[in-house]
C-alpha cells in the first residue's frame, strides 16, 4: 500500500517477530515506514510491501520523529539506541521490548537525560494478533507522547491503554497478566484432564467453561471491590464450603488417575487464608494468603 | 404472583439457600410449587409467596410428577428420599444436590431400581444468580426427563445445558468448573497483590485482565485443539519462552515484598512439561505435566 500523506512517519528498530508485526501493520496502514534490524536481510519482506530500509540506527533514527524500539530485551535495546549518537534528541521513543518496571523506569531516566521524549509500553498480543481490533498494547509514561502518537498507537491494536505517567506501569500490568494468563491455563489444564477421563473433549469443555466464567464475572467484579476494601463478608459461599468442594475434586481427580498438582495448590491457598482466620469468610478472602510471602 | 394453568406442577425438597433459591424462581414463574424442608420453618416465605407446603416428604412427592432435590450431599439426599416409601416410583426426579460423578451414578443405580425417572445436575451460579438469563446449570442422565423438563429447566436458569445419557457428567463439569473457577482467582489474586504495589486498585486491573482475557480467547480455543490432538506446534511462543517470562514474574514479585507462591506454582508446571521435552513447544504442551500424576 502506498504511503498516505496525512499518516505520521515512523521508524521500527528491531524485525524480529514482533518487531515485524508491528512495521507490517503500519505499513499496510499507510504510515511511511522506515526499518532497520541488525540482521538486515530480515527487512526484506517489509521492504517489498514499501518499508524504506535504513543502513545505520542513526539513519533510521533521523528518518522519522517517531521511533519504535522492539528488540529481545532492555539490554539489547541500550545497545541499539547507543549506536546512534545524539539522534534521538527531541524525539519519540516508543519502547516495546518486554522488561521489569524496574527496567522501564531506568529507561525512562536514560532517555531523559538525553533529551528523549520516553513512551513505554508493552503488546499483550502475538505478532499475528497485532493490529486486530482486539489486540491489547498497555503504555505508560509521558503522557504528551502518547497524546500525539494515539492514533498511530491504535493502528498496532485496538485495545490501546495508557496506564498513567509512572513508566513502570505498562511493564507491570503485563507481568500481572502474564500471572493470569497462567492461572486460568492451569484452570484449564486441569479440568481438561479430568473430563478427558470420560472421553469429553477440551474442545467441547471449552466453550462450557468460557460460559460458566462469563456468568460468574460479576462475581469477580465483588471480589476486586472485597479486595480493594480489605473485607470479605461471607454471603453465599465461605472458604471452609471451598475447602470440602477442593478436597472432593482431588478425590475426584485421584481417583481417575491424573494429576492433582493443581487442585493441591488451590487447596494450599484456601488453606493458609483458612489458618489467616477466613475460614467464615467468603471466597476473596484467599487474596490475603496469596498477597502474603509463604 | 399466581400458579399459571400450563405451568407443570413442581416439589422443591431441601429449601437450604440453594433450594429456596430454586422454589422461589419457580413460584416467580407460575409453577404450581410445593415445597418441604426438614425444618419447616424455612418454608414460610415461600408458602406467603405462593408454595404449598407438604407436612411429610411422601405428601410432598405425591403432590407433583416432577420432583428437585437440592439438600447438602447425597447422603442427605438419600436420608430424605428413603423416607418416603414407593411415592417417587413413575415420577421425574432432578437432583440438584452437589457430589461426585460415582455418587451421581450410583443414585441413579438407585433411582433405576425403584421406577424413577433419573436426571442429575448442577448448579453452576450462586443462589442469587439462580433464575437468570446468565446462570448456568448442567444435567446428564435421562435425556427422556430432560426433554420433558425443559421449560420448566430453563426457569432455573438461561445456560441450561444437557451433557449426556452418563449421569455422572453434570457432576464431572461441576468439578472441573471449580478448579476452573480457582485457577482464574489465583492468577487475579497474584495480579492484584503484584499491582497494589504500586498503588493500582484491584477495581481498576480487573476490567483489563477481563479485556485481555477476551482477546486471548481464540489462543484458548487453539489450546484446546491441540491438547484433543495431543500436537503442539510451537507457533510464536514457547515454554522456554514462559519458563523466562516466569522467572521475571517471580523477581518482579520478591522485589516488592508480595507473595511468590502463584508464580512459583506455575513454573513448577511449566518446568515439568521442558523436563517431559516441550521446552521448545507451545504453551499447551504445559497440559502433559498437569495431567500426569506427579
Ligand atoms: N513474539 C511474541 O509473541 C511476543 C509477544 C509479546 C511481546 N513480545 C516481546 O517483543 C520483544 C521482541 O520479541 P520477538 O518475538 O520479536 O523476538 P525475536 O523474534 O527473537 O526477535 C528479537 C529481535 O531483537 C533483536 N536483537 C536482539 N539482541 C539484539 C542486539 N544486541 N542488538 C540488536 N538487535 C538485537 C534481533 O535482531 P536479529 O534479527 O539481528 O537477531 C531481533 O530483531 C521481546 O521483548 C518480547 O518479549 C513478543
Ligand atoms: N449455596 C450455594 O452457593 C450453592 C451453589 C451451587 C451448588 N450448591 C449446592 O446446593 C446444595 C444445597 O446447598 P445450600 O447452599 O442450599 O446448603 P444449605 O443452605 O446448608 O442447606 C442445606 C439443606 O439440606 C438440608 N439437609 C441437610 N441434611 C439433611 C438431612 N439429613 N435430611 C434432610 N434435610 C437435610 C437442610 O435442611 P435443614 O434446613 O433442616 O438443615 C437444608 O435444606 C449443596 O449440595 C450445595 O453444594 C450450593
Amino acid at each position: 500500500m502506498m504511503a498516505h500523506d496525512d499518516r505520521s512517519p515512523v521508524t521500527v528498530i528491531g524485525l524480529g517477530l514482533m518487531g515485524s508485526a508491528l512495521a507490517r501493520v503500519l505499513v499496510k496502514n499507510g504510515h511511511p515506514t522506515t526499518v532497520w534490524n541488525r540482521t538486515a536481510g530480515k527487512a526484506d519482506e517489509l521492504v517489498s510491501l514499501g518499508a524504506t530500509r535504513a543502513a545505520t540506527v542513526r539513519d533510521a533514527v533521523a528518518a522519522s520523529p517517531t521511533v519504535i524500539v522492539c528488540v529481545t530485551d532492555y539490554p539489547a535495546a541500550y545497545e541499539v539506541l547507543e549506536s546512534c549518537g545524539d539522534a534521538l534528541s527531541g524525539r519519540h521513543l516508543v519502547h516495546l521490548s518486554t522488561g521489569t518496571p524496574e527496567q522501564a523506569r531506568e529507561a525512562a531516566a536514560w532517555a531523559a537525560e538525553r533529551g528523549v521524549h520516553y513512551l513505554d509500553g508493552a503488546v499483550m498480543a502475538t505478532p499475528s494478533g497485532v493490529g486486530g481490533s482486539e489486540a491489547v498494547l498497555f503504555y505508560s509514561g509521558s503522557e504528551a507522547v502518547f497524546a500525539a502518537e494515539r492514533e498511530m498507537l491504535n493502528v498496532l491494536g485496538g485495545a490501546t491503554s495508557y496506564l498513567g505517567a509512572d513508566h513502570g506501569m505498562a511493564s507491570l500490568y503485563d507481568s500481572s497478566l502474564l500471572g493470569v494468563e497462567w492461572g486460568v491455563l492451569s484452570g484449564y489444564f486441569h479440568a481438561f484432564s479430568l473430563v478427558g477421563t470420560e472421553g469429553s473433549k477440551a474442545s467441547t469443555f471449552l466453550p462450557v467453561a468460557i460460559q460458566f466464567l462469563r456468568s460468574i464475572e460479576a462475581v469477580f467484579h465483588e471480589v476486586a471491590r472485597q479486595v480493594d476494601e480489605g473485607r470479605y463478608p461471607s454471603d453465599e459461599e465461605t472458604l471452609e464450603i471451598h475447602l470440602n468442594a477442593m478436597d472432593r475434586l482431588i478425590e475426584t481427580s485421584r481417583a481417575r488417575g491424573i494429576g492433582v498438582d493443581v487442585p493441591e495448590f488451590f487447596k494450599s491457598i484456601i488453606t493458609r487464608a483458612v489458618a489467616l482466620g477466613h475460614g467464615a469468610d467468603g471466597l476473596p478472602s484467599a487474596f490475603e494468603a496469596v498477597k502474603r510471602p509463604a
